[in-house]
């Protein structure tokens, strides 16, 4: 997270200098990871704890580069009634070898300054007490400086890199698909409208801003479809939304997801490819660029879960493909009671999904050829028989379930003819077999990090009765 | 733009087995950089131009990785009806040095399948011709496949890819902050308002969503402030919108805006050099990946501009700043006549940010230091005296006038008593000195590029009147 650009350059220039001069600012991630012991720094963060001891003061500092503190030590006349847990402060000392097994440096104060002070007894976190996530969920302004949320958005940040690379690396061409659009792509869930303050207080024959209804984006597809004729490799990144009224710990209103679109598509498992090669690629960076933030989850959030060894084992296999067909008769042969009876032409239910991921030895799973009927119209036709099926891939993963969806589209103008006019001018102009997916992006975070609740793996949750900041 | 992943290494391995083993699919921009000649290659694209000569057939096709085209040579009794302009095809054969002084390779033709024909006569788009923005804006669904926007398009998601690298290199996180908002920022310009299309059907005494009225965010600044104070430093890159009623050529209602928080800001020195960093930064890395796309802006789009050596003298120099009495006092004695009469206490309209730009030599120009009366409550009180004014800046550029704006914030509880109480909280528990900013992405492309139309910059335009696809 911290690159070439950081403070170290400057230390080295700086280590030879007399005192006097300036106090280099590191970053805490920095600092721990010095090699020499170096005068004259400054390190600037917020106070996690503090503990007084007759001949030394103890501080830990945090200032969000990393899970772990910087240990400063100090002599107790530097100790202030406003050096509290959470304060604000800045440290200038000497960076010096740590005599303790848990770090390798620590900063000895010559200087602290409480830039700004914090009233403990009001402050909703607690020195020392592990807050469970439900009740740090009622401070979005204040539940990043847990451990917990900001190891998540740390592992966010850091996914998110991982998947823009991991596109760019092969040649795809990010696309800002439109979150205000006039179609609304699969008649997906309920939608969001969107109106101009104006409009939404006056009531009858209004005229639409956009002069026609305009709703947000349930997916980027259809701008991907567009886009993937004229680039063959696309993909999208952003907020999409559903207007249902859940409360579950499964939806949010606003989420995010990842899309991609491919021309020149010979057959399903191109797609799938792609699936398990973004999966596998995103989450070996993930686990190398912070595997203590995703250590914390692995050891305290998920542990029941097994989640750490779970994760390794996907990781290692090549993902198992079963039809829907399969899927189907592995359901009917259950012992397992289901609440949904399974039968051929209806959708998967999650309890259905969850059984079919243990069936195969708890690692992902693609279910692919799905019935016709059960699926939109842009999906490709198998034209089979009896079981007449398109060329949809759902895959589901241990823990949540489907993770992504995706089809080969349907290229050819007579299967789509009576349709959308504009979607038949991209079958009509040099049209090419394609097909693309989706993935939820706080369900990939779910399952690499075993959060139970979705709420706790966004930065700011939207979901019915609560937009809260 | 195409990765170690590519085909190469599949070519290298393929081009010494025989010719009957399957053929290798190299990208347009893979074939055109080949080192070694090569047999047995695929390459799949659209056709942008046929010319059928006695002796000799010559195709031009292009798949989107690249300007350039992968000039084709075959025999003349491949030619059939639908290998037309637009038609998608796929070309095997072998890759050859060319003779041409043009390209250093190109594909001579063993088999040419048509995947799928093109009807030149109501394809929008013609061969050869140059057409005016204007003209292809009319298709959105279409547009990506003239040179102007896939060249555009090529660079927007490189320049996107530049921003991310270059917070992520300097230890910044990357916050997703909210769409959907119940807050109204700094209650700047008209709103959006989101209801779910059930509640836009009712009239009187609704309920809404999320309990509250709720509206697509306008900046990600306060959920910033938020992370700022556990990151330290952070930045967002997403939509934001404004209802504004506008056919502007300056104006969307849904636009990309790049916003960074820094905490322990010590003036606002530190969030111009950011600023400086940023621009430079992620204008040499789009200019070293995609030098003809750029080129292709710079020569036809953009002439009469110099967009070119102007944009050399902004990366070479440093930029140059002004306080805002200065620039008052330029303006009053400035020979020019001005619709706006320039006066201390008023807001730079355009017309005067693109006089002080010329005035500066056509460089960029911050302009700091605003009167306090102008400015949004969460900015920094100089406390200055006679005339009282804020810790705000403006990055003025040529041809655009404002690309960027911020300040410190007002970190001092006491200077923002009587305010929201979540805002307020945050000054409450460690505050710190802290400042940040955001770029109008569209804005940056327009500069960089000497696009006139801010509608040529972005994939699916928005604003007042149209919401096409």
């Amino acid at each position: 997270m911290l690159g070439a650009r950081g403070g170290w350059q400057a230390l080295r220039r700086c280590a030879s200098l007399p005192r006097a001069q300036r106090a280099v600012r590191l970053r805490v991630r920095e600092a721990l990871r010095a090699q020499e012991p170096a005068g004259g720094v400054k390190v600037q963060g917020w106070v996690r704890s503090v503990r007084s001891q007759k001949e030394v003061l103890f501080l830990h500092i945090n200032d969000g580069s990393s899970l772990e503190n910087l240990q400063v030590v100090a002599d107790p006349s530097l100790e202030n009634r406003d050096l509290t847990f959470g304060s604000a402060v800045e440290v200038q000392g000497k960076l010096v070898k740590s005599p303790h097994r848990m770090q390798d440096m620590e900063l000895k104060a010559e200087t602290i300054h409480v830039v700004g002070s914090c009233d403990t007894w009001s402050f909703p976190l607690k020195m020392k007490e592990r807050h469970p996530l439900e009740y740090i969920r009622q401070f979005p302004h204040l539940r990043c400086r847990s451990n917990t949320l900001s190891s998540l958005l740390r592992i966010r940040s850091e996914a998110t890199a991982a998947i823009h690379s991991f596109f760019q690396d092969n040649g795809y061409v990010h696309i800002h698909t439109p979150i205000i659009t006039s179609n609304d792509c699969e008649g997906a869930g309920e939608l969001f409208q969107i109106e101009t303050s104006h409009e939404a207080r006056e009531s009858a024959e209004k005229t639409h801003f956009f002069n026609v209804p305009a709703f947000l984006t349930v997916s980027g597809q259809l701008h991907l479809e567009v886009m993937a004729g004229a680039f063959t490799h696309v993909f999208t990144f952003g907020p999409t939304f559903r207007a249902e009224n859940s409360q579950s710990r499964r939806h949010l209103a606003e989420f995010y997801m990842v899309e991609a679109e491919l021309s020149f598509t010979e057959s399903l498992q191109d797609i799938m490819q792609v699936m398990e090669d973004l999966f596998k690629t995103a989450t070996n960076t993930v686990l190398s660029k912070c595997p203590h933030d995703v250590g914390l989850f692995h050891k305290y959030i998920a542990p029941a879960q097994k989640t750490k060894d779970r994760l390794e084992q996907m990781l290692k296999n090549k993902f198992v493909t079963i039809s829907y067909n399969e899927a189907v008769e592995i359901l009917k042969q259950a012992s397992q009671t289901f609440t949904f009876k399974p039968e051929w032409g209806c959708d998967l239910r999650t309890e259905h999904e969850k059984y079919l991921v243990k069936h195969c030895g708890e690692v992902p799973v693609f279910v692919i050829n799905y019935p016709y009927n059960l699926k939109p119209f842009y999906m490709r036709d198998n034209e089979d028989e009896p079981q007449h099926t398109v060329a949809a891939v759902d895959l589901l993963v241990p823990g949540i379930g489907e993770l992504c969806g995706g089809s080969l589209r349907e290229e050819r103008l007579p299967f789509l003819e009576s349709r959308l006019q504009r979607y038949l001018d991209l079958r009509k102009f040099g049209s090419v077999p394609h097909g693309g997916f989706g993935m939820g992006f706080e369900r990939y975070l779910q399952c690499i990090l075993g959060a139970d609740n979705i709420k706790d793996v966004i930065p700011f949750p939207r979901f019915s009765h609560s937009c809260l900041l």
